[in-house]
């Protein structure tokens, strides 16, 4: 198979380094790595397969030779970098929220709706993570008969927020056990013994930017332009790895015992019945590891039409990194 | 006021020592205070007003001479002596989930069903934690437009758990802080850095007991017996309080702001508009006192009649405590 030269775009953050390690794992055919990062970061050393790879400074004649430039910095640098990008004819796998609603990007979760990657101008964007994670644990169901509703509450890591995140979550923590005052910078308030629910800035109708992620982005995702979502997104104080409760409602009832199977079945999925006598996963099983588990699926008792159900996936792995990389992969297989 | 002899039985746990705190706090009209507790904690002082009481280890004859009892004890505890405490004349105020959804006995939270108080007929039942602090919140919009359906996701302290679910929470905490690995035994997995979807037995239907008290008291306390509510019940690694979002349906469509009014006069209840930049509670700003705060009420986009919004509540007091001696004072009252 071909090789295809490979820029990262913010390398040496969390989901940059995640990105890196994939590449690696999943031996995805890369010739040249790339790694472009930040003023803060260039000369930094990063491991990849038998040597080392040194991060550049990202400047506007970075990208030239390659074949794809897998983004993994925030919208403001991805705006920034994405013309030169498609200038020098690489295609932009952007894991920021930059270009997720724009309608000639396809927005790809390849399990899901793989084939809009081959609709791509140049720029093709990777997914929400919360927005990953639960249309996958119910495209399997979706594809028994369409969801129509959802209402979602999420419990969200620290590392959502970065390295920044994780490390003053792990600061608190410390702080709290050595019976000092835990500071707090990254995140509004103190997160650890505590939870937060709210992320990122409010609209008008009180809905934060993270909670209108779902409905925005699972409509061009799913090809259903009424999905409707109500959600509530809470930061609670794990490291990494996500875990949302959803509550759907589909066009044709759907007994649990189907959306078992559905569920069972669904390429990235796993069905969690019996674990240590546990039918349910919780963010320390998923963490390091690409499957988005599923359980608890039960009748929603104030709705025929209503199924629900627990579902957890490390948001930086299928959440962001590794859908990214599948992205690529399905690019350089097409 | 006529002074009432009270006793409190499970003296000595998180509840128990709880309402003791309350009745000196409040100025309850308590003459005798009797502490009753199990055989490992028989002899133990805990401070009341200018002394020390001891707790007595219970026996079936532990009381005489008593107007109430507070039951702060488990279920199994309560079932045991709720006869004998029936048979001294004394009313027990009972905490656990025993006696509370038989017919004849009144399940109260005063703000919202003071009045059944005086149906009783020796047990008044005091509702589970998330039930009071949830009814709380909704109250009143509920007094606006009955709530027919509530979707609703719990993020509940390990305090739910008692002294040894507070107790394995820090020590988590503290062998993660240092590197080691942390031990369970009253959580079915690490609770630290983690949340656990399950609290307590399943039934066939999949859902935990805890799910279903929300519906099962719900309707008793508001007299609501087609109230319908889809509960997803998960821990959270907070010390102490329980945080709750709520989606609910009304009979007519009530607005957020007719909601917000609504709650903002609420006995019991504040809202939160612009604590320092936040319209929202955490769990750590709603300890150690007995309003229940409520925020983010919004309209639910996915129903017309439909809202959404986010509470915390501390279990201990307002979830257990506090909303028992309120049943005692509004007996003493009476």
């Amino acid at each position: 198979m071909k090789q295809w030269n490979v820029g990262i775009l913010g390398a040496t953050g969390v989901v940059g380094r995640q990105m890196l390690k994939l590449l690696e794992e999943r031996e995805t055919p890369v010739g040249e790595l790339r790694l472009l990062a930040g003023p803060r970061s260039e000369g930094e050393r990063l491991r990849f397969r038998s040597g080392w790879l040194t991060a550049e400074r990202t400047e506007e004649d970075s990208f030239a030779g390659l074949d794809a430039v897998l983004g993994a910095a925030d919208e403001n640098i991805s705006r920034r970098y994405a013309p030169a990008i498609r200038d020098s004819g690489a295609v932009y796998i952007d894991n920021s929220s930059a270009f997720r609603l724009e309608p000639e990007v396809p927005l790809v979760v390849p399990e899901i709706n793989g084939e809009d990657v081959l609709t791509h101008r140049g720029i093709i964007a990777n997914p929400n993570c919360s927005t990953i994670i639960t249309l996958m644990a119910i495209a399997g169901i979706y594809r028994l008969s369409p969801v129509e509703r959802m209402t979602v509450c999420t419990y969200q890591a620290a590392s959502g927020a970065g390295k920044e995140g994780i490390r003053e979550l792990e600061n608190q923590m410390i702080a709290l056990t050595r019976g000092e005052r835990a500071e707090h910078r990254v995140f509004p308030t103190q997160l650890a013994l505590n939870v937060i629910p709210h992320i990122g800035e409010e609209g008008p109708d009180g809905f934060t930017q993270e909670e209108k992620k779902l409905q925005n982005e699972g409509r061009r995702i799913l090809h259903a332009p009424d999905l409707k979502v109500c959600c509530t997104c809470v930061r609670v104080p794990v490291l990494r790895s996500h875990s949302i409760a959803v509550t759907l409602q589909t066009r044709e009832p759907v007994s649990p015992e189907q959306a078992r199977q559905a569920v069972r079945l669904f390429p990235g999925c796993r069905l969690v019945e019996d674990r240590q006598g546990r039918n349910y996963p919780t963010p320390l099983d998923v963490t390091g590891q690409d499957l988005v588990w599923v359980g608890r699926i039960r009748r929603d008792p104030t709705d025929e039409r209503g199924l629900c159900l627990w579902c957890c996936g490390d948001q930086i792995r299928k959440g962001a990194a590794t859908n990214a990389v599948q992205i690529l992969e399905q690019l350089i297989g097409a």
